[in-house]
């Protein structure tokens, strides 16, 4: 019998160890295990041969619930990007040095891009002896092949959760004043989306969204705001944190410094701090920006039981596919239908996901570009229903540390 | 029979409304009341006449439970100052002109401050036919005369689950990694403090927690931040919005700007990113900060059920002794014993609390004015004991909304 390895990869999700979880589970019934490792810090970790004997760490029932509920990649995360023929070399020589058959995933885009260049390096090399599976996760919701990603779907919980939340205390005062909230999202704007579920409440949610897909013209924006405090007091505007103008540049200051991260991506923060100077300027009333920041992305005290269920199949799946000796794939919802919301599992070519992006439609935005459209609404209802049973200890969400 | 004015005011908090519940709870069945109105925005919606009937609005054991968890001030708010004896006296005309005989006011300081001046008034006048109560509210936790505010838990219990969450979040790379997190609080503490609650779950917590009591010493925290990146990847740092160095003033820049508001406090932003830029320059890595900004004091989705209740209790018990001709009193929690923990609720003095600012004591923070002692904790943590059972609607927490 062959040892399955598991990683984790990209950043941190509030699902992203339900997925975990999944797969680990999965090996441990499966009879075909021999033992189950874990990879710390992702492919960065295999090179390095940090492994966890999971069975050392999680063993009970318990275990497993907290980990479900434990947010960020609990056997920590990578950015490292694959670049050469003989890292693959080198990843495969110390799994077989392992004895590791069997190599899920866990992670968004670039995690992807990982698993096509190992599994292809695999068939082009005629290696039989080793599977390679991938497991979505990334809060963006951007990956092509899979209905949504696990992670998103609590992320988006949170953003709606706290702009109804924001909404009611904005409320308060009777004296104009602005709120514009910067939601996660370079060039895909889901989450931003995800705002206007805060309406499902019972609330009015935010006045304005404004994705990253489409042109974001501020004389338009700022006319938008005016008209609003016209009539009514409170305006609170959800905006992507990589809204872009007509030139398709980034609107936030500091995108012009060029910078970037070790994958190419524009270093971008503060379009709602941009903005907020820009009303404040323009149209003289109080205004404040706020980032969700990190919470979006691991508020798992809010995570959606939906998201974390699915997430969880999904890691069984990968793990069930690489057992039966399916490689170069990664596991994905295809969803059947809204209402009831009705999905199923299956597996896509890891080559349609690597590198590529789902952007929302532009359809799925109004006309003015200033709100989604009812078929957003739809798509992102199921995703966001159901409250995980979170076990708290002292009064804070008790989580599951794997390593230190 | 007379009828009972209730209002709101202050920033906002998640706790405010189960006060309103208490109050109108307590009325309600006291049968010596005839009505009980609530005034919209505050001691400025009295002064402008808008009252609602809150027997139209609050009716149902489901709309008592909602209100529950209805972060913000659902009667609205409003920071109007009291200034001129012609006011108090244009507020009792008002009064009396509509048959009110009892008036609670919720809110913090200022809001006192604004009970005090009504009650005084009363007094010197003879006014015999109206009394009036304070009910606290500050998620500062600033007030005297009450061992903790309602309102402070929730905000310490979303502030400690959150720094757990983000401790899961920053752990995941093995790069070197400084985030800063900026707590509400210009002149107090003890939110900042309750960062230290997130080990209550298992985690380490905040690496170094700087609250505004003590001078900041921007050279010593550099010290503090090189020398644990010496042996961990990621250090966490809390820190209050309004930490000053020795010579009294804040560390934000926007500070030096002189902008004060309406109370003549001074408009502070911004001190971990002024930080931030300081660690990027003298230690060249990775730094990120973070403001909770708006969602610290209106999470209600994650309330402390000890805060929700002693907040109800706080309002009956305000509204009880208003009906019993107490005035210019505020209700108050004091404690019995920590463990177990043991509360009773009194009244205390108006003058006592009113423009006093309770703030944490020095020997409650560690020596090297980093960290908190255990008196805090053993102080901090019963307030943050116990889930409010949260009634969703389509996966969003649902609100009681009195007015549009």
């Amino acid at each position: 019998m062959k040892k399955l390895l598991v990683a984790q990869s990209g950043g941190p999700t509030a699902a992203i160890n339900a997925t975990l979880a999944g797969v680990v589970q999965c090996a441990y019934s499966s009879g075909k295990v021999e033992t189950v490792l874990g990879a710390i810090n992702g492919i960065k970790g295999v090179l390095e041969e940090r492994f966890l004997d999971l069975g050392q760490h999680i063993r009970s029932v318990e275990d497993f619930s907290l980990l479900c509920q434990t947010p960020a990649a609990a056997l920590g995360s990578c950015r490292l990007k694959i670049r050469e023929r003989s890292q693959l070399e080198e990843i495969v020589r110390i799994l077989r040095k392992h004895g590791i058959g069997y190599f899920i995933y866990i992670g968004g885009n670039d995690s992807m891009d990982t698993v096509a260049q190992l599994s292809a390096y695999c068939e082009e090399e005629g290696i039989t002896d080793l599977t390679v599976m991938g497991a979505p996760k990334t809060i963006d919701n951007d990956l092509m092949g899979t209905d949504h990603c696990p992670g998103f779907g609590s992320a988006a919980k949170y953003i709606a959760a706290t702009f109804a939340e924001l909404e009611r205390d904005c409320h308060v005062y009777d004296t104009k004043a602005v709120t514009i909230v910067e939601v996660m999202g370079r060039n895909a704007g889901w989450l931003t989306a995800a705002s206007s579920l805060a309406r499902l409440g019972g609330g009015k949610g935010p006045d304005l969204i404004y994705l990253c897909e489409k042109p974001f013209d501020t004389e338009q924006f700022l006319e938008k705001v005016k008209g609003l405090l016209e009539t009514q007091d409170s305006v609170l505007v959800a905006i992507s944190e990589g809204i872009k103008d007509a030139d398709g540049r980034y609107v936030s200051e500091q995108v012009q410094s060029k910078a970037v991260d070790n994958f190419g991506h524009a270093y971008i923060a503060g379009s709602a701090k941009l903005l907020e100077t820009l009303v404040q300027e323009r149209l003289g009333c109080k205004v404040r920006s706020i980032e969700l920041n990190l919470m979006q992305r691991c508020a798992a005290h809010i995570a959606s039981a939906v998201d974390i269920e699915e997430s969880r199949m999904l890691g069984m799946k990968a793990c069930q596919c690489a057992l039966e000796g399916v490689s170069g794939q990664m596991a994905a919802v295809i969803r059947l239908t809204d209402v009831p919301y009705e999905v199923e599992f299956r597996t896509v070519p890891i080559s349609e996901v690597a590198n590529a992006e789902k952007k929302v439609p532009l359809d799925w935005i109004t006309e003015d570009g200033c709100d989604v459209t009812e078929e957003m609404t739809a798509y992102l209802r199921p995703l966001i229903q159901g409250e995980s049973r979170v076990v708290y200890e002292n009064g804070i969400p008790k989580h599951l540390h794997l390593y230190e």
